[in-house]
């Protein structure tokens, strides 16, 4: 990171590759702060569009690649991302719209509202289950950057925010944070538990039948994250057994969940098809993002979503 | 209003009948405020749980009848509320559950919850569909109660709030309030709008084959007022034609809806059974609101939510 092409205004152009295919949205980013789109094997940036299928060999030239998704844990299952060279993923950089569906999850399950679209005007079925959050205890497991953007979307509703992340740090907004090893307390003090969280090794099966066992039968658990936080054969179980209220998940363990998947029958489940951060508009919320890295790359300055590959994301 | 009864710390009990039931939350409100729950014969305060239907003739004695619904059209189209006393109604005392459901309704519409619900996987048809909330306007049609308590919701998510009422007064929070003359101007400024008007003969249709055009292919429509503000063959038309984007009915015209009707087949509607404002837990929500007009009966302060029959709400 420290080579001539790093100097400010006397520099040549930065040299970036957008790979596989030259998005409108992120060459425009490239553009914007004087950059040239290239070939790969004249890059110094690789900014790469999509998962680890395809990804390309590394030239040595390249200094720095920009991934486009916000979990990295199959790039690093893949072996891909190694210590030659400095590695940023887009964590952070779609939460906004990842926390409003979560919201938009939370309330069709709390208000009762894709039940009553499964049926029709089943109004004494309905009416009693409807629950508001204000005055609700919301639970953010994960509360990093989508937590920061959920949080004052819940307490606009009247909820209070109880959040949990690695460190503890307290979180803008919420009422409470937590550190991660007391995420159990967290789940017996909240009526409603939102996941937020990236797939670890730690926070595999986070949901399992003894979490589930600390909520009440009018949580709904909602999942932004990733499929795997959740051991959907026990979120079943306690579905079935009314231990808990519902589930709202737009993300599965698989992907996609198959179409016999018995979660798709029952009537206190809402699932989405892994949209919260719609596939068609990632490269225009990601491009601003891009734009800002680069300079702070040219300027030699920290940068955003760095990846800790050793820490999976 | 001036008798013996409303004199402060010397003054006998207040008596209050609670009809049809002695409903345990409104008891409470009143015993409060150190009231005495008596039968309607005795009664100067008249606290009614219901609709017209059972209404009872009132004794000359009532002073005041505090009706526990916010819509009370079908009391003034049975020439219930007469002139001879004063009536209140609950209007603005469950805003903000209705607030919340308009919300959860325009979310699950705009994020395409509901489609999601009712397809298993559907990926390649709903990820485009998806919308965010995020810098799209949102009129919202009867900007009072409700309108005071949804403004700061949709802020939150990044949409800007288009408030028109009656007067044109600011509705605080929002980034433009607009009197109800320029309902149209709203309709053809904004992404979506929820509908929280009373139902009078000048709200009537108001969502008609007109106002439908000014909207745009994506704009969701939320009525969480009063079904007759729509059109609903109008609505029908403009859903098949995909002149908007859906609509979210918490309301309908008649209700409940028959199961028959075209509107449950189409994929760009959810309907909830009128349930903004659950009624299982009405009461529980008008108790402080009573227990507050109580206070004000009894020291001849104006009243919250005083009935204009003439207006019809």
């Amino acid at each position: 990171m420290t080579t001539d092409a790093h100097a400010p205004s006397t520099a040549l152009p930065l040299r970036v590759a957008v790979e596989p295919h030259p998005d409108r949205h992120l060459v425009a980013a490239v553009q914007r702060v004087g950059g040239s789109v290239v070939p790969l094997a004249q890059a110094q940036v690789l900014v790469w569009v999509g998962g680890p299928d395809g990804f390309p060999a590394l030239p040595d030239g390249v200094e720095w690649v920009a991934l486009s998704t916000a979990g990295i844990e199959n790039f690093v299952a893949a072996g891909t991302v190694d210590d030659s060279r400095l590695w940023t993923n887009a964590s952070g950089f779609y939460a906004r719209g990842v926390a409003e569906h979560a919201l938009a999850l939370l309330l069709a399950g709390t208000r009762q509202v894709v039940r009553s679209a499964r049926t029709r005007w089943a109004k004494d079925a309905v009416d009693p289950a409807v629950r508001s959050l204000r005055g609700s205890t919301v639970a953010i497991i994960g509360a990093g950057g989508i937590g920061r953007e959920l949080t004052p979307m819940l307490i606009a509703c009247g909820a209070s925010v109880l959040a949990v992340n690695r460190s503890g740090r307290p979180v803008g907004g919420a009422d409470v944070t937590m550190a991660a090893e007391r995420t159990r307390e967290a789940f017996s003090r909240s009526d409603h538990v939102v996941l937020a969280a990236p797939d670890t090794p730690e926070t595999r099966h986070l949901i399992n039948d003894h979490t589930l066992g600390l909520l009440q039968p009018h949580s709904w658990i909602v999942n932004v994250a990733r499929g795997p936080l959740v051991d959907h054969d026990a979120l079943h179980r306690a579905l079935v057994a009314g231990t808990i209220g519902g589930a709202a998940l737009d993300v599965t363990d698989p992907e996609p969940l198959p179409r016999d998947h018995p979660l798709f029958d029952l009537k206190n489940v809402v699932i989405t098809p892994h949209v919260a951060n719609p596939a068609g508009r990632l490269t225009e919320e990601m491009a601003p993002y891009l734009t800002e890295n680069l300079r702070r790359f040219m300027a030699e300055r920290e940068m955003l979503s760095v990846v800790h590959a050793g820490r999976g994301y």
